[in-house]
């Protein structure tokens, strides 16, 4: 909580140290499974050593245990983390690290975990669409950490709030499919890298071309086309497959 | 931008004459219409004197413009100063002070102003429930204080923007009629007011019961029955309008 | 907690009327006291009516409550509503509405209230600079509405965490008692409204020139002079005066 | 800027490829240096690759880049990351990482890039504890990446600026050089990790004790002695030693 009682090195070092020995029991006693872990900023600590995504795939690698763990992300853990929730779910999903959700919602104006039910349409599609194309889940799912509001005192309201938010996501999937089957989705994002694919761009993303080449093919090349990210036409993409 | 270099009240006073002094001024040319103000909190100072819309009434009840001026509520200004969109408007619809919205959008995980295009549905749903319920805004309209994205480089952006803009209110405007007509909305919100509809209710919101006779009446009423506020079901409703 | 079950304006005039109610009895039995009242954002509820200095004070004028009510400002609220410590306690003083303080801290980059201990000597000496120019607070005084960390756990803490709270507006006092004497300070902020003591600006202030008088003493001195805000020289002579 | 044009990972993979021509570059012309890479969140875009101390140093980690670049912190980036200045400081300090300092200040009620200069003491205080606890910075030093305010008009402004942030930094290292060398300083920080420097402590840190025998530990011990952190105090002796 306070820098200055506190070696942060140190007590990373003995967190590691710690589920390295847990790991290693576990695969003992023949647990076969993936340990997930949460990336959670701010509370209850000041200086907490698992902000968000990236900080927890970075101390996964530098402690080695990037073969057993992979994260549980919560969305309003990454709201806190001034993320968006598809920003750390992508985060985690790109490194092949993506192991479990917890489904919830934060309010985009406090900061603190306020755990609403899940009822956004558009989390639901971004999250469906980052588990489409990243090859789903694995080994967790989609958990609802959330609780009713305190205004909502019936025992109806609990029902209300399961219903509402598997609804979301169930629609989610529905709508993401149709995103991601839609050529213009493809088009826009792979066209982006489309000179990655062959020739030089293949070559630089093998290492290949040395700063030399480089700036030789930059010369060459002169200005580079300008190409648009369309980034409002596929907000209106996602916006028309919302059905 | 500084407090010890500053008289707040001094200069909020000056703008307040002024404001007279244009008023007036207005009215000795025959101009009959609305003045507009717009609130925003930060930029491009650090005390800034219009907040957020409770702060603009307080002014203008403070220096006797109330019956001249109205509010024009800027989405990302809302957001900026730590509310909803929907809730500035609230503030500003319910004491019949909305005028006009500057319809755009912030980064709900940054803190300046983005401007993007208003493509975000519950946005346009809760902007035309309100309008629906408060009689729309008089005497201005929406209009886009948004700008494309940087990395939206094509003149065609600026099509799919506004396009997408218009169709985001033109289609939040047809499901908040279809909420506000939906009798499960108006029960809740209705029902939970329902006791100062008569008798005892009615005559507290007359300011006709004294604190002595409230104690008395909670003496005789004892606990009051729970009502729960269905902040579920409402999101549920919403979501299940968005077809 | 949610807009659409929810009469915002209804229940701020519910809350006028209770406390017309309350100041009325307590009237009538003889209390000749000041009633406080304390801006609080955010908790528990997303959309409080009450959310910091500006919003309190016209809600107070609205209700027709403010010759019997002041502003118990709390510091973690301040800053809660996106505003300094020292910002909300200005907006008080400069109405004659600073009553009483919660004299804590927030922290810098979290979203709840912390209720540290106040140990922060910047927030101290701007707090007393406040208080030597609006002429102190009444009726209330400083309120340590804080509590010790979660890893303070022993009995000696709450005697340090006091201490240091006290000792810091202690010398907060004694340096902005130099502050404040300080022929520089008071120059360089008075000098921003001398145009303002005498002749024209003057006559401004006292809402005695028209807007078509005002644009011919613009036309007639042309651009204005610029003079230097001096924000950083102020920042200087706080931390020389801090000894 | 929009998740959906892009591969987040392509995208950070592209630029440490870069990064190693051209620190094979470097090394082949003879450069025996250290490369620089500052944390940046936020500016210009949503999903910024290097948005704070602990993501770049796993970026360097993963990119295999750890021995040839350290880290340039710069004040304003780790407050919009919503960390602490100093905490940003210590995770690159405790890595070995610690570069070079961009010396400005951001502010704590705002979400953008101030780059106010450094006029508080507390941030320089800890700045210099932090540098004399883990030995300077290498290969940098102290830069203003600020500047003065926009109604700072004179010339004289600069001047005052400039000194102002330089004395701050001087006096906080007089100030740290003092809170170091106290023996209260080191024994509370020291106290906490007592129990590692030798016997079972200093095995698990060896990761010399498994499981099992952590368990076995633990039920022989019982419940563990509470030891304040004594955080209170700690902040006490830092407006001690402002003299």
């Amino acid at each position: 909580m306070h820098l200055f009682n506190t070696r942060m090195k140190r007590e990373t070092d003995h967190l590691g140290t710690f589920l390295r020995a847990a790991r290693d029991y576990g695969r003992k006693i023949g647990f076969k499974g993936t340990y997930l872990i949460e990336p959670k900023p701010m509370e209850p600590t000041k200086h907490q050593y698992d902000f968000d995504s990236a900080t927890v795939i970075g101390f996964l690698r530098e402690q080695d245990l990037l073969d057993d763990f992979k994260l549980n992300i919560e969305a309003n853990h990454a709201t806190l983390a001034s993320h968006s929730f598809a920003h750390d779910l992508t985060v985690a999903a790109e490194s092949g690290l993506l192991g479990s959700i917890d489904a919830n919602r934060g309010d985009n104006q406090n900061g603190w975990d306020t755990d609403y039910f899940p009822m956004d349409l558009y989390d639901a599609i971004e999250t469906m669409i980052i588990l489409l194309e990243y090859g789903g889940i694995k080994p967790g799912g989609l958990n609802f950490d959330a609780k009713i509001r305190r205004n909502s005192t019936d025992l109806n309201d609990l029902f209300y709030a399961h219903i509402g938010g598997m609804d979301t996501f169930a629609r989610g999937l529905l709508i993401a499919e149709n995103i991601v089957k839609n050529p213009l989705y493809t088009e826009i994002r792979d066209g982006r890298y489309a000179s990655f694919e062959s020739g030089n761009g293949k070559k630089f993303e093998q290492g290949a071309i040395d700063l030399e080449k480089l700036r030789e093919l930059a010369v060459q090349n002169g200005e580079p086309k300008t190409t648009s990210g369309r980034q409002e036409l596929l907000e209106n993409l996602i916006n028309r497959m919302i059905r």
